[in-house]
């Protein structure tokens, strides 16, 4: 009798396969590991080391980013990837090792010269921005801003030359959500959007604020701690602070929070703090047991601001929550108001704003839009830097009906393009987006939520984006996510219908 | 003509010895940047992170370890060390070499499958001296340190065979200091202390103790502020908060001081800031330029220990310190006493303490010299695990006329051993030896300094310090450092003289 041959898992090759991919998800864990230790070192600096810390704080952190270049396209990485290519691996180890295998390609084809050349531009590019901001003149900024659009070019040349290079660069934020989704969703946005904004700026109608003068910044802070309460953050796991520019950061077993108080916007503190809530429920729902790995790891930003504006719009900004929460603003703030006047200022729209982060959750996306479109042209060379105010402002009349004064108000107001942060912009809108589709499907499978939120009962809520959401980390790509939490394809559809019945409602239109 | 040789500086080889150190400077940079940011993760564990973040932070931290590691034993390294022992160096390149050179051979000279050993051994030794010390019951931590001693021995066989394993671990603390020289020392103050130790306790002077009662914690905190603000401490590069083990970290642009309160005990709260403010000072003093490598890093631990009991003793437990300091007890704490009751509170001794962390500048020293004996034959294997609490306890009443009742305030009380830290105790004595031989040199050369304590100008003092202690980094060895900064070889007479001097004044002996 012949020798029968052993069905793959059982033969010989198995072992060293196993071996092999242990090999490889050390290496990647290492990876993980030196990029969370970075983490926090970029926490520090935002939000506790003293200023003179600074020329010390931006060598440590650029090693290790070089560490982590090197763990990336690493010779052994390469080689376990090949061999990997063939090996027989379950669902989860493919995921695995499409992820690190799509990130250790990116990385190997930038050449290192342009890695360091970007690093150096962008980097020069901080103070100048910030004096042609402060001296609202963007003809300063503008020579610094050529190099790293060109830079960008260059970069995404070097990753596909065959390619639209702003798909290319809009992959770094939003690898596996293809950019005529996006833009099929932006252009949605931008078509539906400005009759619901314009309909409320003609109406009559005036919503409450409850709040007048100022209130320090102890009792808005015991005020957003308890909002953190009561959404059952985990604060054996976290921490609150403040920072200058509110933000999330950690992993599963530390996912801290910041925020930021002005004295006559106690609203502004708690919409901050329960978007970076958000966030960090995401980050404490990716599977512990997986830390260290993509399965561990969040799926990309749109998905990640997903799940803050859900937290901060469909929950923060809904009637019901305001019924929750409104003695909690009367103890800490002493202001005594109906919930219902809290929710009328939670959603009041602003049709004479110029600035995105202090937008309202209607006009925010037409500064959005603004951006994508100006971005995506500079990139494919179809503007060149030297136009953009004039353009700006005359998308900002277009789609806002407001025009701004300076550049100050305008295009200079963000720091992403100074950052080289090209193809960021469109996955804040998407992750407005986002957020409705899967409430809507959360609320399509355990009914209507409004008691749930009424009550501060969060469980079913926090259960369903657990297991639809957080607890897959990078399993699945962006659109197989949606698709497996959802049952649809990305859509803009139920943003749209939640905007005009919560708006239309709030205006009496 | 034939052609005539160039000076060696002008010479073709130059140039490739040049382009070597520049390289081998490189990587040694990136080895200190790694370690600076494992101290900034260390500094968060201890100070900020939410206890559920210990699993991933254990990762991150042992991540940069092994990276640091390889980054001293790589092979590049080896490569440069053997082009740079013939090449034309400074003497502060070769300073840069000697260090670089004897880390690299001592991390080259341990297998890692032994430092493996050693860390798991250490990590799983935590736990159970715990619960040890809860217990009260060193049998059950006896196997487990039996294992950490092994592990020490070999560690030190495989440094060097031929040596004292105890000298060999002492070095890892204090390279070049000689085990003699140490040892000498603190068989001087075994000596020499007991009898004034003795007399004091047969004194009838009772010192005055202004405080009573409890203080709370914002007051105090007002209060040590205002000590490092009369310190001049740089809050534009530090910062102060609070840990349950206070210590110092950072770099010449970030150095950070914690310190920890007790109710009834603002004594301690301000000891201890001084302290750490001590070590911070040093760090600050290291040269800005030579960040990153030997010469912009502290000397090791007995000249750091020195700079923190400089400041904590000489300065801080001084009468004049007090001349200043007391108004702001007073306005802090509500305490109005005399300058001279503070000054007798801070400098009392206690002849019935068994506790290391709680003794006071005299009795301390035989807490020590209790340590360094038993570990000493621990490694050389004079000595059994088994018998520690014995002789522990047989020394302590021999040298301190206290006896412990207990484990756990006696040979369970300490974390090092627990930690593998054999060789590190004789540091802080040693510390506090050269703090009063420098402390004696500055007074030499400035005059008697009193004046400028009492009326807060710590400017000629600090100025001292830098110019003949921080600035030099590793550029000398301890003993050269020593040699340079007081003309003298590393001496106790300067201690024993200042403590029989202030000790007799305050206990009229």
């Amino acid at each position: 009798m012949g020798l029968v041959p052993l069905p793959a898992s059982m033969s010989q090759e198995a072992k060293p396969t196993a071996d092999t991919y242990e090999m490889f998800l050390d290496h990647v864990r290492k990876y993980h590991y030196v990029g969370d230790a970075a983490g926090v070192l970029g926490w520090d600096q935002q939000v506790m080391m003293p200023e003179g810390g600074t020329p010390a704080r931006s060598k440590q952190s650029s090693t290790l980013s070089t560490i982590r270049h090197e763990l990336l396209t690493d010779d052994d990485l390469a080689a376990w990837l090949d061999d990997l290519a063939d090996a027989d691996l379950d669902g989860e180890q493919q995921a695995v090792v499409r992820e690190v295998e799509r990130a250790h390609e990116r990385a190997n084809a930038v050449p290192e010269e342009l890695v360091k050349r970007l690093s150096e531009a962008t980097s020069n590019a901080l103070p100048v921005w910030e004096e042609a901001k402060a001296e609202s003149d963007f003809s300063m900024f503008e020579e610094t801003l050529e190099e790293i659009v060109e830079l960008r070019r260059e970069y995404a040349e070097a990753i596909d030359p065959d390619r639209d290079p702003y798909e290319v660069l809009f992959e770094d934020y939003e690898p596996y959500l293809d950019i005529d989704t996006a833009e099929a969703i932006l252009t949605e946005l931008r078509e539906e959007l400005p009759a619901l904004i314009d309909a409320i700026a003609d109406s009559d109608v005036e919503l409450a604020d409850p709040f007048e003068g100022e209130y320090d910044e102890e009792a808005q802070e015991e005020l957003v701690r308890s909002a953190l309460d009561q959404l059952n953050y985990d604060w054996d796991r976290g921490r609150l602070d403040t920072a200058p520019h509110p933000f999330s950061t950690g992993t599963q077993f530390d996912a801290r929070v910041t925020t930021r108080f002005a004295p006559d916007d106690p609203m502004g503190a708690i919409g901050s703090t329960i978007h970076e809530f958000g966030h960090a429920s995401y980050t404490l729902g990716l599977p512990d047991e997986q830390y260290g790995t993509p399965l561990g790891s969040s799926r990309n930003m749109t998905v990640h601001e997903s799940q803050s504006r859900l937290w901060e719009n469909h929950v923060g900004r809904s009637r019901p929550f305001w019924q929750l929460f409104a003695p909690n603003v009367e103890e800490n703030l002493g202001v005594d108001a109906a919930p219902g006047a809290f929710y009328e200022h939670a959603n009041e729209v602003y049709d004479d704003n110029l600035i995105r982060v202090e937008a309202d959750e209607l006009t925010y996306h037409m500064h959005i839009v603004v951006r994508f479109e100006i971005e995506r042209d500079l990139i494919r060379g179809d503007l060149d830097v030297s136009e953009i105010p004039q353009v700006w402002n005359d998308k900002m009349e277009e789609y806002l009906g407001v025009r701004p004064d300076n550049d100050a108000q305008g295009c200079l107001q963000d720091i992403h393009w100074t950052h080289g942060n090209f193809g960021y912009f469109p996955t804040y809108s998407l992750g407005s987006v986002l957020a409705s589709q899967l409430f809507a499907a959360a609320e399509r499978e355990l009914g209507d939520l409004d008691d749930d939120i009424e009550s501060g009962e969060f469980d079913r809520l926090y259960s369903w984006l657990n297991e639809n959401v957080h607890e897959h980390g990078c399993r699945y790509t962006t659109p197989d996510l949606i698709e497996e939490a959802t049952g649809e394809a990305f859509t803009a559809e139920y943003f749209l219908d939640y905007a005009d019945e919560k708006y239309s409602d709030l205006y009496e239109l």
